[in-house]
């Protein structure tokens, strides 16, 4: 019996994925690079909070948090939705959640 | 001691999100720098998937699409511990060896 598991090589969303998972190692390297600029920021603000809040306050998960969070406000720099179509004119701007945190 | 309030300046995650908001417009700068390093990668594909797939495929929309999924994946370096929030029944128990991963 064959298994039905085969990644669909007609859907461009498919395709234009496995080109950002070959480049994703690279990628990572060059954000973890950025992200280094701004540790200490990150490092000193957690440890106000920590001396505000107690010392139940666990800092880095929340330097991982904001991380987290930076890169997804970074998605803003890319709306979906707002490409040429080649149809009738269409608008649809979608408006995501940013604040959600996706762990 | 901590009080119980729901005010939002004593939530250690919102705190933290103020500082990651004022860093934003900085870090947004530099990730736009990273991705150019991508884009002709990204630019290529899309290409290349229109090509396949024909003239109705939003290049545009799909080299957003993996710009955000690029920084979704990036997401992993910063992986979400135990007890995320910093409450009373909080534990500090963390079974992924992750502290490292923001610096």
């Amino acid at each position: 019996r064959r298994s039905h598991t085969t990644v669909s090589y007609t859907d461009p969303q498919v395709s234009m994925d496995l080109l950002r998972a070959v480049l994703q190692p690279s990628f990572n390297d060059d954000i973890m690079a950025v992200f280094k600029k701004y540790q200490k920021f990150f490092e000193k603000g957690a440890e106000n909070v920590k001396e505000n809040m107690g010392d139940d306050v666990q800092t880095d998960q929340l330097i991982r948090e904001a991380c987290r969070n930076a890169l997804e406000h970074a998605k803003q720099m890319f709306p979906e939705g707002e490409g040429k179509r080649a149809g009738p004119e269409v608008t649809m701007k979608r408006s995501r959640p940013s604040d959600e945190d996706c762990g």
